[in-house]
């Protein structure tokens, strides 16, 4: 059991990531070696004290060999559910599960908001994981909304199941080119059904489909952790970037404004404190 | 009028006026171009992301320069006084008077605490300002703690007006050497005295004055602005950074714990902004 999980690599779960190993704790870290979309795609960061004028990609470089130097790993799966177990949680990623003392979240904001329906019908019909619900729509039809590159080996395992797949991708240089799967340019507006998903409404036409897969890289924290305390979007915490939840911390865009890596990573740090705290106050 | 009175040069003082900058606001900000006295000593920051296995010296470099990139300047004044005004705030550095609608406190926390008797007997004999007070003393009998070297010249225009000086040096290298300072080594322990300040009192023996100097760089935050609330030394803050206070925002060590640049950085980041939201809504 780790004492900590820490999921994400934005600029706050690389704070957290320096802090907790410096605290000497046992922690996995959940994200990628891409850090975010967000730091990656920064033009000109001005007010991140001790980089001046940096550009995103530099400052993604800079990270990931501090990272590198201090020997820390990242672990790349996504997280795709995580459950309060007795005392502890369970991180689930696909079909693997990890078990933590604590949590912290660095999730970041979602670029892409959840549309009408869409949590309504998560678990009837609508699905963040591919790899646990796929299987569920073998010869079936399905629609695929899909946020970054880097989930396209998701589209393709749901397409080798499906009989058709309509992919909604959210990113540039599509590269995949599969029989039955269909590109569709625009943004669905509403997910509508009865007991379960039906179809995906778009602005001038409706689509019939049997499930609806959203592959995104940061799940809705209230749905991906029950119980977890949010509004307006993000993740209500206190000064010490705790949660509502025993042992869940949060940091970073994922708890609100303002959306500044400065801020992230103080609240990347302050949560790796709270985490420690709590873990040495025998939880 | 400034918009931001900002006072304090720590690292979260140096995050909120990199922000401010940015964010184009009008604002002075008191400090010293050696920053603070605790990066400068800092041995080796494992943490910081962006800047891996820097000491305090070379912080403090990249710190400055950024600074000076920036076209920001440092107001080399020691704020001895803060006043609320109508809708505004008054700060007095020694006899000059500065405006500005908000303020925002980074000013460390202390590593010298207040000693029994010295917060009951401010302005009855307790004084934090020479260039205020020094006046009354003359041809008198003062002591003196000082806890920084930058702060030397304070006491010899104390020792100018006063007939003898105690001088309790909370530093190294003390290059006082005049005829009516007598330099104590030891700590006092306490303040005290009738309706006014009388004697100070140390392990082994006991002092009558008239009047003690307590020369720091951060003065305590209650007593800089009547009305502020604080817990345990700390100034209350919720997570915008704001103060029971309107338009007065603190960010850094004066807050709590963890004593972090990262947190510090964060929190002078989040003070800036919230300022300038505050201005924005026309107070």
């Amino acid at each position: 059991m780790y004492d900590v999980a820490l999921i994400g690599t934005g600029a706050a779960g690389v704070s957290a990531a320096l802090t907790l190993k410096a605290l000497n704790k046992n922690f996995i870290w959940f994200g990628s070696r891409s850090l975010s979309s967000k730091i990656s795609s920064a033009e000109k960061i001005r007010n991140y004290p001790g980089l001046p004028f940096i550009s995103g990609g530099e400052m993604r470089e800079v990270f990931l060999r501090q990272v590198d130097e201090m020997d820390i790993e990242i672990t790349p799966k996504n997280v795709t559910g995580l459950y309060q177990m007795d005392g502890h949680y369970g991180i689930l990623c696909n079909k693997e599960m990890f078990e933590a003392k604590t949590v912290i979240l660095c999730t970041g904001v979602e670029s892409v908001k959840p549309i009408p329906g869409e949590l309504e019908f998560v678990g009837r019909g609508v699905s963040y994981c591919a790899t646990c619900d796929g299987f569920l729509y073998k010869n079936k039809t399905i629609a695929v909304e899909c946020t970054s590159k880097e989930l396209e080996h998701e589209i393709e395992y749901l397409a080798s199941l499906a009989a058709k797949v309509w992919l909604m991708p959210m990113y540039k240089d599509v590269e995949i080119s599969l029989e039955n799967v269909e590109i569709i340019k625009e943004k669905p507006l509403e997910i509508r059904g009865g007991q379960k998903a039906e179809k995906l409404v778009f602005s001038d036409r409706e689509i019939e489909v049997d499930g609806v897969f959203m592959l995104k890289q940061a799940i809705t924290p209230s749905v991906l952790l029950n119980g977890l305390d949010t509004a307006d979007g993000h993740i209500v915490v206190d000064r010490s970037c705790a949660s509502n939840l025993k042992g869940c911390y949060a940091a970073g865009d994922c708890t609100g404004r303002p959306y500044q890596y400065a801020k992230a990573v103080g609240e990347g740090n302050i949560a790796a404190h709270s985490a420690a705290e709590y873990l040495a106050n025998g939880k």
